[in-house]
């Protein structure tokens, strides 16, 4: 008989986009004249960049010629590209071409590398917090059942206006730990000292850190850490996720990487450590069979002089909306967290977040109830800047009034 | 302490293709001036069908205006994709287009779909074999170690001279069958009754079949299945995996996908049915993010009258080239499986496979092992269809000299 993996019954399901899509549906029958603002989903609204447009173009037409034609690639992404990531986003952090392993999304890599993993490691996750690394880590068997709220076994670091949102190591053991700068939902990024000690944290304990960076390119204070190898110590001891999808309007075109440095490492049960390098191209050339050749040649134009500049005015416009909607909600006295090197806005709401959704929709504007993200998000909600300038100016017009 | 998953321990390296590229090696530095020809590998040669480059090129131009610009698709494809794959590959069969899930590959999908099951199945695997089925079952612990060139723990399902290459099933209780018609070395095509009685044993026993048809579009006898769907009570116990990758030619361009018929089943440990396709799309939404879109506009074009013509005439052209290696093998006196309804062809060389390689290396002609797919295939080699023709028609004037 074919039993099923029976931790997938253990999975909730996830009721808060079902329950944001009912509400606006009802909203919108009982309002048909209302054009509702959205400013509730992560996705980008502004087309690619010319430079990757011409590139993907140009990668199309290759394969339509028996002399260009491309057939099976390289399983970890073409070299081209590989170097290009290295050359221009870890220059002199000790990172190199073979470090990076090309893939279709952060969203499936943060999702696989938990298989390297024996099934009893401790795991460590960010309360609010984007729920892949939750779910997958609950499929593979690593949680108990659900119970008020969260799953039992999981360890939850606690993000809050006590830590400015940024959870500090704990005191308990755990092996695997889940970080996120810029945070989705909240939109704070970690500073060097506070990435410092997760690294040191990670090294005195043994643990593994699986640094998600898919926000990366709205940084715009130098002070702040790009990639989490800028920490010293990091390559032994962190895993990091990036993706095109925000840097360059890939959510639909679909190329993201990972870094595995050469010097990470985890262990066997018996103590000895393991470097994780090939056992991520194992099981990447196992599962997996490389990205688009097109795709590729589009993401390698990012890194081309007009790609650089093109993807800078696609961070600028978005973090210009995200400017205004912190600006407008300070103003009208809630206190925000992101938006500055976030496209996220974290807002205490000061009342229930569903309540505060509730009152938003009511303006016609839908934004996301914090507490969809974890039990830490309640009281909040997360104003997403990638929208029209001209919409979110309208949406904070509409907000304005109705608060008034 | 972060532990590794220890079962990536007892993954046999590759050596099969690495061992090959060892032996051009060191040939070419032998004799520079020998242009080999390569008939060992399973990848495409000829440029994508026109009606797909156009319509490729169109989903990018989309991507490049605001108005039309796609971010998050749905994971689960779009459904133009879905509704004609539906209407045009499985009309009559009782699929529909929610029953199919759009993937960036049928490695991916069958790698993948073994997660749904829990880790002490028993896994039926065939001899030879494509590596993936067995590698991603070992990853999961439903192996043993690797003992006398066999993982302990498989169900082994010896294709060999006796069955015709088509193993019957198991006296013995099996709970996961994976089978793939046109095959994977052995170019061998199930009938429908051989493939009756698996569907039979499969809801005999409660087990299920994963069936990969990867290569159903080098059918040509009408009286041989298609689709294991074909086979009357199949939706209940098996799933099936195609790809446009030997259909159009989408080997560098990445697009395939899985049927989840609504009525297929597995079971709780306590014997309670539970629908597959809930959960393969819980799993599929939640570690994946779906194909890009104009890859997805591309194989749609595949289903288009334009496409359809060349798609057929891409595997006439690989079926002329097979008809010709299998008519030239079978004068020289070999005996052969394959090459009419599949682009392989499966040669008995009547001594060791590697010497059989040798051999024809010799002669400047690359081929792969059958040793290298599992022990049946000892004694055979692969010949790929896949090259242009007055290189395949070289080969075999190479061969007939050599073997004068």
């Amino acid at each position: 008989m074919i039993t099923v993996n029976e931790h997938y019954s253990k999975l909730q399901a996830s009721y808060l986009f079902v329950t944001i899509a009912r509400k606006i549906k009802d909203f919108q029958e009982q309002h048909p004249d209302v054009d509702l603002i959205k400013l509730g989903i992560g996705d980008v609204t502004k087309p690619l960049p010319s430079a990757c447009i011409d590139a993907f173009k140009k990668g199309v037409e290759e394969m339509a010629d028996e002399k260009s034609f491309r057939g099976y690639g390289p399983e970890q992404g073409y070299s081209f590209l590989r170097e290009a990531i290295a050359r221009n986003d870890f220059r002199d952090l000790g990172i190199e071409a073979e470090d990076i392993f090309i893939s279709d999304g952060a969203k499936c890599d943060t999702g696989n590398f938990q298989e390297l993993f024996s099934t009893n490691s401790r795991v460590a996750i960010p309360d609010p917090v984007y729920p892949v690394y939750v779910d997958t880590n609950v499929m593979a068997g690593r949680s108990g059942v659900w119970k008020d709220g969260r799953y039992e076994g999981l360890h939850y670091l606690e993000a809050n206006s006590e830590n400015a949102f940024i959870p500090a190591p704990l005191n308990e053991k755990v092996d695997l730990i889940y970080l996120c700068f810029p945070n989705n939902p909240t939109g704070q990024v970690a500073s060097h000292d506070q990435l410092a000690r997760w690294v040191e944290y990670a090294r005195e304990n043994k643990a593994l850190i699986l640094f998600d960076a898919a926000y990366e390119t709205f940084i715009r204070d130098d002070s702040l850490p790009r990639s989490i190898y800028e920490i010293p110590g990091a390559r032994e001891v962190a895993v990091e996720f990036r993706s095109f999808s925000k840097t360059a309007g890939f959510t639909g075109t679909r190329c993201a990487f990972t870094v595995v440095p050469r010097e990470c490492r985890a262990y066997t049960s018996d103590g000895e450590a393991v470097n994780l390098q090939p056992m991520w191209n194992r099981r990447h050339s196992t599962k997996f069979n490389g990205v688009s050749y097109p795709v590729q040649r589009a993401a390698e134009a990012v890194y081309s002089p007009e790609g650089k500049k093109q993807v800078r005015e696609l961070s600028d416009y978005y973090l210009g909306n995200a400017a205004i909607i912190r600006k407008n909600m300070e103003a009208l006295g809630f206190t925000c967290i992101g938006g500055e090197n976030s496209p996220y806005i974290w807002v205490d709401g000061r009342r229930d977040s569903w309540d505060f959704f509730d009152l938003l929709l009511s303006a016609g504007v839908v934004v996301t109830p914090g507490s969809g993200f974890g039990r830490c998000g309640e009281g909040y909600i997360r104003i997403s800047a990638f929208n029209d300038r001209e919409k979110v100016l309208a949406a904070m017009e509409r907000i304005k009034s109705s608060l008034a």
